[in-house]
């Protein structure tokens, strides 16, 4: 009985991995995608890092911890043993399936250090299910979301000494998982490796919020329905640059993308408006997941959540577009906009440019930010930093 | 006067740099956007690798030959030295932007052993241009065509034992640039490196052609108006894989790919009707290139432009829909049906669900393909063996 519950549950992973279907979820460590954390294998690097003595001089993603996660997957074994090693370069077959067609997925998301020195995650578990969800997007191997966290709890512990202290500072974590299959052919890959980095980075606005500028662009699009734009996915950022670059030629920080004059995401971050709308309700208004065109970002789904808490106006996930939102600009019904996501939790807009012309929204000249923009960093900030109690932050 | 035009010239470039725009043609060694393929080094293996005897048994992208093209790039001292090196797996820092934000592109062509002996490539400069848009597409440092495609001449030339002989066979090259950028910010990377790999290959069709079912896909959108999906980036490939496999599992080979019920492409190939329209003339119909949402594909091209030539029939690139290709099927209007690449050249069609319906395409039961299919394969071919005279052979 056991042998045939067994051989049916091998052709059953087989079937679905053959067609790109690796969510089945199973704590047997047989599983193909299971990944075991308990079997983690700690190297210690010998050669330890200089670190970076001033801290205000941090880069974001420009300097590395000692170590890095690393575990290989391939469709006959399944993941195998996780490793901490010394941060050091992959080697790599030039026919890789990463190198030719994109397949690789990754997350972004922040370890910090509370004035008790106590070291916390903010929702992990979101970047775990969302990182899963994208590498099954592209048939990447999925995995146990736990196994995945634990490893990154311990990669963190070990590199601790990594995260600069203080406010607004932290230990950048990069999960990643790539396709490492070595034939050329377009398909479903048969290998692949999936590591973890971690780069101490210090705050966006390490002198209060600067608003930003944006062009609303309806040369590009970012993201379309039926397309990829709900995953973090590499493929959705390389053609992006371009446009971005132009929009910096032009004296804009960021790109506004819009679809079909709907507006979606600003630079690599969710778009929120503050407004009175056409009911002349006091409205906080985003673009909702349900069209596949918006990432799920972590902050803006804290945010959504703050926002309802609160009840201190209408909270909207609906579409709205660049034409009705310069309409309420122009009418004075605009209190605040700002983009969110994990590098600066808000980041305030002070204009839009829209078809050549430019659509100022208020900024409060003391905070360089509108209070409820604010408010939601402050609240966010407060927190990931241990200072107001939550769920949402993690001891490791 | 002369260091003064140096300055200038230098300033510019750095102006296009920053913001993406590298498509500046120069002939001077000093362009950092000039590959200098007469400083090639050549490094010969030592460990020359056991061919594949059996060539019935090669399989697409599996086998490499013995040497690589690598030449890499930084935007302080532009190109580097272009070396051949023994075929050997790439070292790069996990944090590499290729591995993050898919910054990588490529191009599919072969090399061809003609009855004579003489190596052979097809229309090389169509790749090469071609390959130099997607590196500017994604701001990967441009370069000179005749540069890179003397050095693909030479890497063939040293590895032209691994080109399998007979008609079909050929020695597929996968030129591929991937940024090496070793930060994390989403931005133009300072860092690159171009490669050049090769594999040997047999017919796609070894027993005569196999026409295909394909499965038109309304759920999910390869490439929209304001994407890039008309340049070769990695990618426009990675979210393909997964509607692909689903097709797979429901018995179709490949997908048609809609776009607001549009004709796009079908699989990675490019989309060829012949048909009575509504005018009842006989007509070639392919999506057209303006609304950047086809890959302009070299096999394409040459149909269209031996099409004009033959003057059989209409020849239009336009947008047509599914429903007006269904109606057209449903009407018996539909003569022959077609992908066509660099792979296959053409890959005949027989049939395509749609919205839950069959819809068959007449095939001509003694070849597999149509007449005017086959003559456009036999034409291709023809050329690509040397046994028909033509430019668009390239004797190496």
């Amino acid at each position: 009985m056991f042998r045939l519950t067994k051989l049916n549950s091998n052709v059953f992973q087989s079937i679905n991995n053959s067609f790109g279907k690796r969510f089945i979820s199973s704590s047997t460590p047989s599983d193909k995608f299971f990944l075991n954390s308990s079997a983690l294998v700690i190297e210690k690097t010998k050669e330890p890092k200089k670190k970076q003595t001033d801290k205000t001089k941090l880069v974001f993603g420009k300097d590395f911890s000692d170590h890095m996660a690393v575990v290989e997957w391939d469709d006959e074994k399944g993941w195998g043993v996780p490793k901490i090693t010394a941060y050091q370069n992959l080697s790599l077959p030039p026919s890789a399936s990463v190198f030719h067609y994109a397949l690789e997925c990754f997350e972004g998301m922040k370890a910090y250090k509370d004035k008790d020195g106590n070291v916390r995650l903010f929702r992990p578990m979101e970047n775990m299910k969302r990182f899963n969800d994208s590498a099954k997007r592209i048939c990447l191997p999925t995995f146990n979301k736990e196994g995945c966290l634990d490893i990154i709890k311990k990669l963190v512990k070990l590199d601790q000494d990594w995260i600069p202290e203080g406010k607004g500072y932290s230990l950048y974590l990069r999960p990643t998982l790539i396709a490492t299959q070595k034939t050329l052919g377009v398909g479903a890959p048969h290998s692949a490796m999936m590591f973890v980095i971690c780069s101490p980075v210090g705050p966006y606005y390490p002198e209060g919020f600067k608003p930003v500028r944006l062009l609303a662009d309806d040369k590009y699009v970012r993201a379309w329905v039926g397309g990829s734009g709900n995953y973090k996915l590499g493929s959705n950022y390389a053609p992006t640059i371009f446009p971005q670059l132009d929009a910096a030629k032009k004296g804009y920080q960021q790109v506004l993308w819009l679809l079909n004059d709907q507006i979606t995401e600003v630079g690599t971050m969710n778009m929120f408006v503050l407004w009175n709308n056409n009911q002349d309700e006091l409205e906080l208004i985003t673009p909702p997941l349900s069209e596949g065109t918006i990432l799920p970002g972590v902050t803006r789904d804290s945010i959504l959540k703050l926002a309802h808490q609160w009840g201190d106006f209408k909270v909207s996930e609906k579409n709205f577009t660049m034409s009705e939102l310069a309409k309420a600009i122009r009418e004075g019904r605009v209190k605040e906009a700002f983009g969110a996501g994990t590098a600066a939790i808000v980041s305030p807009i002070k204009s839009i440019n829209y078809k050549g012309e430019e659509y100022p929204i208020p900024i409060n000249e003391a905070f360089g930010a509108g209070p409820v923009t604010k408010k939601f960093a402050d609240t966010i900030m407060g927190i990931q930093y241990g200072e107001i109690k939550s769920d949402w932050s993690m001891v490791i």
